[in-house]
């Protein structure tokens, strides 16, 4: 097995910027990164002191990984444009299917860190789970080293299950912040700060990760309280949209706890 | 002022159980437990060294505070029945106006802690919100003086707004834990563990506590990706459910972020 000593990035967006961040910690040289935009290329690699190119056919030929960490509709275009074929060749997203990779070379994989990244926000990489996937079983060894070097959670997914993966992180983190968006604003419309539900959200969170979440449901809908389901149902005819989301979610619960089918 | 020194605690499950340890562990004495299940009367008794009954006439006369946690339907019947009309009486629910006691006692409030309990899951009280409310300013400061020895987040609330308070905490917990549980219920079924997704849970509540939630939303529905909302709701065909939460919820996300109306 060759270890994978240094990497491109090609991308500069939040994950690129994370990805090359938790390379350096683990002391694998980013030598290079490339966006279509040389200031944002320029910036990025000023971070992790690499080099930069705005130009496809300026990649470096050196690297021992070429890691896209762009929008998955940007994924395929760039594997297109890929210019050694022999090289290997991964993306980092969840939904993109590793095939797409198919027209930029014959190694490819994928290395697909499930978190949520914004780009000023400081990460512990290594409780990041990294999902590996490979189309050669040669290119598997030196993948999980490199994602071992990074992080102390890495599990290999193929490419439906990674998908079904993102779609339930979708739930967890996309979803859950949109209910913290519509708390959010009903503490707002009502004068109250929401700091007073931050020990709510911590325990909330805490609790789904030592517990199966079904067995820990709490609230109206869990009760099947039917009158104070009714209160807060009319304190929401003012916003169609949580109107409708607290009836949906409240009788999603209860057919789950039996009290409606 | 009289300092509130001890409590007589009207009810026996989590939300007396976690009021009664936090009331010991600040030095406030629990006279009595009172349950009309002896057993369960006799339980909690045991853990807080107290006395106990099932019968509302052989209540402690001698508490500071009588403090009924029982579930919001059972509150006004037991006010109704409470035999002190000149002791201070409070209950600890969100959604339940304070007036309800007034059948029970001259002198009421509300105590309301905004957490989760479960019975067996240990708390820090002190970074647990404490709402109150009282009828006559005169019980203002020992109500206040309790609260900050259990908690050092104490804050005033009317009955309205408190409910407001309640009907936001929904959202922020128990619709929360709905959309773990979808997501635990997606890996399920893809033989994928649901570890995969703690540190997102984990850093998803983080990121919202330091920042406003709709600043930092993140997603296909963020990014108006329809290709990936295609296929993932494809994927959800079988379960109407989660079928209709993951468009209804991706469709608000995106008319706040201005991608439809």
């Amino acid at each position: 097995m060759k270890e994978i000593q240094n990497v491109v990035l090609i991308g500069s967006g939040n994950v690129a910027t994370h990805m090359g961040l938790a390379f350096k910690e683990a002391g694998i040289e980013v030598l290079q990164v490339f966006s279509r935009t040389a200031k944002n290329a320029r910036e990025l690699a000023g971070i992790l002191h690499s080099g930069f190119t705005d130009r496809i056919d300026s990649l470096n030929p050196d690297a021992d990984l070429y890691l896209i960490a762009l929008s998955d509709d940007a994924i395929e275009p760039a594997a297109e444009k890929f210019p050694f074929s022999g090289k290997l060749l991964a993306h980092t997203s969840g939904t993109t299917p590793m095939s797409v990779l198919k027209k930029g070379s014959t190694r490819i994989a994928v290395f697909y860190p499930l978190q949520t990244f914004s780009k000023h926000v400081k990460l512990d990489y290594k409780k990041i789970p990294i999902c590996l996937e490979v189309l050669h079983e040669e290119d598997g060894k030196s993948m999980e080293r490199l994602a071992c070097r990074i992080s102390s959670n890495v599990a290999w997914t193929d490419s439906p299950k990674r998908e079904m993966l993102h779609l339930a992180a979708v739930f967890a983190c996309n979803f859950v912040n949109h209910m913290y968006v519509a708390a959010s604003d009903i503490l707002r419309k009502n004068q109250l700060p929401f700091d007073l539900l931050h020990p709510l959200i911590e325990e909330t969170a805490r609790k789904a990760q030592v517990n199966a979440p079904v067995d820990i449901q709490t609230g109206p809908a869990r009760r099947n309280n039917l009158k104070v389901i009714g209160k807060h149902l009319d304190r929401l005819r003012e916003n169609p949209d949580y109107y409708h989301m607290y009836d949906f979610i409240s009788n999603s619960i209860k057919k789950i706890h039996g009290h409606i089918r």
